[in-house]
């Protein structure tokens, strides 16, 4: 299904992002109302995601690669640059809007659905420089498995990218957001998972370098990439997911 | 094994949805006998559903396609109206009746082991206009899942939908129900899973129109099936689940 | 591996039961040390136990089976009967008595890690009338998954068992013992996880009922047994898990 | 992948072992400073651990292995040393220091992403004499999966092991560290998952007790290896993980 047309690989994008940001906010905002033990909450939001990210990568991932974040599309057209099958700038211009479409309406979806105002900006400041670090380390982190599980050939077994942030929500100080879109996206709220708009610029620039020093792990580790045959049969009935790098 | 005869196959649905909803039933039991915090009882129960529904689906998918819903087989009969093996009105007449059946048989199965009245009608309210928004946005995704799945081929993925609702229990007000069987059942305890008869109706519309958004939504991403060659050969000691959608 | 000579497969029964029980114990000791909201003790308790047993079964189910349990031994031995490579009444002679060494060491094994007396009977009674349906309803789930997964050639998947039973720790009122060797192990400990012996024989009965229960399932949902043919392949590398039942 | 060169393999299990101190003590830091309930903090610890250790294991084992742990490398080139592609001297010459400095590392990483000195020793005494044996049994347990998963030819399952860790957080007393660059690393930081420095030297005793243990039971319940042909055809797309043992 790698060859759908881009119309519905980015709505494919849309949809997962915004079910992604969804998921976040909304399970956040539960967790706040039914605990008052902050532990309790995290745990909530980080379970919730761990199986609703997993099942959108799963789903999504043989429409549009399932990136719902701008890095990994960037990254993706990045180090597939110089490969056939690599994503295009009309890709790119494609992903991303859609991603921040996205990520901007499962926010006010999840608001909705709370009764809550749909639109209410963050006052959740996040700007500390040790939650930058941490930033930092949550986006390499993504980058490297992304890119090093394709690398690797294990390009289906990219779901683990949920059990990533399951984990990451926790042994980052800043939580892991590791994606501009959802970073935007939170903005919108202001509860649980909610980021204010002043932190937004922070945090994606140190996104940003979290992405440089994922791609370098994966050279370091992974080494060169060695090309594959062209037409690599695939057995009936399990196609694999679309990765984003293939190079 | 995908040709059982009807009468296993709609015992399988009954078996199925009892065992559902005495999960649902139960662990609500368990947990609010065990904790004062909410967010711990939920936590409980919604690990217990993510569990016991996913082996669920895995044991009986190969006998009834393991629907445990009558969304999901209404919609399967509408989509595979067209195809030679897809649901007859045969096979809906069994199977809804069987999974309600199943449902209400669930939950005073759950009240008696916990020493309760085995029926007592739920007193718990969930007729607010947001649960309802909830509830809509949790079967169309739920009904996403399961057909997305199937139009790509990923069938025995399908165990993915007890992830998907474990995290809807966070992500939705109403704590997805999602299911009309599972909805009627949970009326008969007054526990904390249960839902007062009052608040059926206006759940199982919203159930209902999140159907039709999610069939819209499989359609929009997924795009036309494609046919596929008659005589799948199926690897021997791993049969696929059989799933709703073969269209 | 299938053929391991009785001797080793008993040593895996013996092993694999004395793991199980210290990880029910120990966990259950652990947890009480650390909060005092039992339904966070018990959370604790059934996800060790869903990690270590799906372990445990995914380690040794190649070498013995992964039984565990002489409830899961026995109805091997009586599906399994008529069929050439059926269990033997000599493999249930040595099975049995491991298993039950098994779990009173596992038991001492826990106290004796957590600084308490290695031998101290637990003096928690379990005998009222509805923890009994829940034991049978925990027994008769517990064999119908191992045995329909086998009939429905799915037993690489046998694992799922694990995930069962931390559900059902959740949703039966008895927290699922659903095994006489571990019910006699857990009398040897006054923790969290014991059982006073004077509830031995009642749960074991009711274990046996709910075995019986069970298989009367099994038969009606998934019909009669196919002969499979005598010579089935298996992929290098990927050796199937040995299950009980495959006649 | 199994032919990658030593300075690669030696870097994947330098960033693998940082990564997963940082793991460990980030999440314990971010549990303590969000709850109260020691339990939930655990709760926390033991799933983030579940979660990234998985991933690690399923990212770099088609690298290095994943060893991450001295003792599992140490034991790795005891098995494998009589066969032609067992571990070399020098192999293990670069392994373990590379495992100590990343695990070093990732403690300071995590003490700085969370705005605490970047060294401080701990001062958590850890030498209770029960603790030593919940070490060397979570350490026997460890080398009994890794290698009993090698000789079943699972080695592709290696990843249970972080299910492994995750359950034995639970049922040992002494939190199961089952690994001597980790229990190194862990004394630069003075957090929830600290030891102190005075503790190592018992810890590591047993670990190495453990691992002897380990190897004893994996000779007695899986027997003598059988030599497996030379050149086994791999699946494209689809690497077996380089798991330490192949004898």
């Amino acid at each position: 299904m790698r060859d759908a047309p881009l119309r519905r690989r980015a709505l494919a994008e849309a949809v997962g992002t915004a079910a992604l940001v969804t998921i976040v906010v909304g399970s956040g905002i539960q967790a706040t109302e039914l605990s008052r033990d902050v532990g309790v909450q995290l745990l909530a939001n980080s379970l919730a995601t761990v199986f609703g990210l997993g099942v959108l990568i799963t789903l999504l991932g043989p429409v549009s690669g399932a990136h719902f974040n701008p890095v990994v599309t960037l990254a993706a057209w990045f180090t597939g640059r110089r490969a056939d099958d690599g994503l295009s700038g009309r890709d790119i211009a494609a992903y991303v809007p859609a991603q921040i479409a996205g990520a901007i309406a499962g926010a006010v979806l999840a608001d909705a659905m709370f009764g809550r105002p749909p639109v209410r900006w963050s006052t959740h400041d996040r700007s500390a420089g040790h939650l930058l670090l941490g930033e930092t380390v949550a986006t390499a982190g993504l980058v490297l498995l992304v890119f090093g599980l394709a690398r690797a050939g294990r390009d289906r077994l990219a779901p683990a990218a949920a059990s990533y942030i399951g984990a990451a929500y926790w042994f980052t100080s800043s939580t892991s957001f590791a994606n501009p879109a959802v970073t935007i996206g939170r903005t919108f709220t202001d509860t649980f998972a909610g980021i204010a708009p002043g932190s937004v610029a922070p945090f994606t620039a140190a996104q940003a370098g979290g992405a440089v020093l994922g791609l370098v792990l994966v050279a370091a580790i992974f080494g060169r990439p060695t090309p594959t045959p062209p037409d690599t049969p695939t057995v009936h009935g399990e196609p694999e997911l679309t990765t984003p790098a293939l190079p």
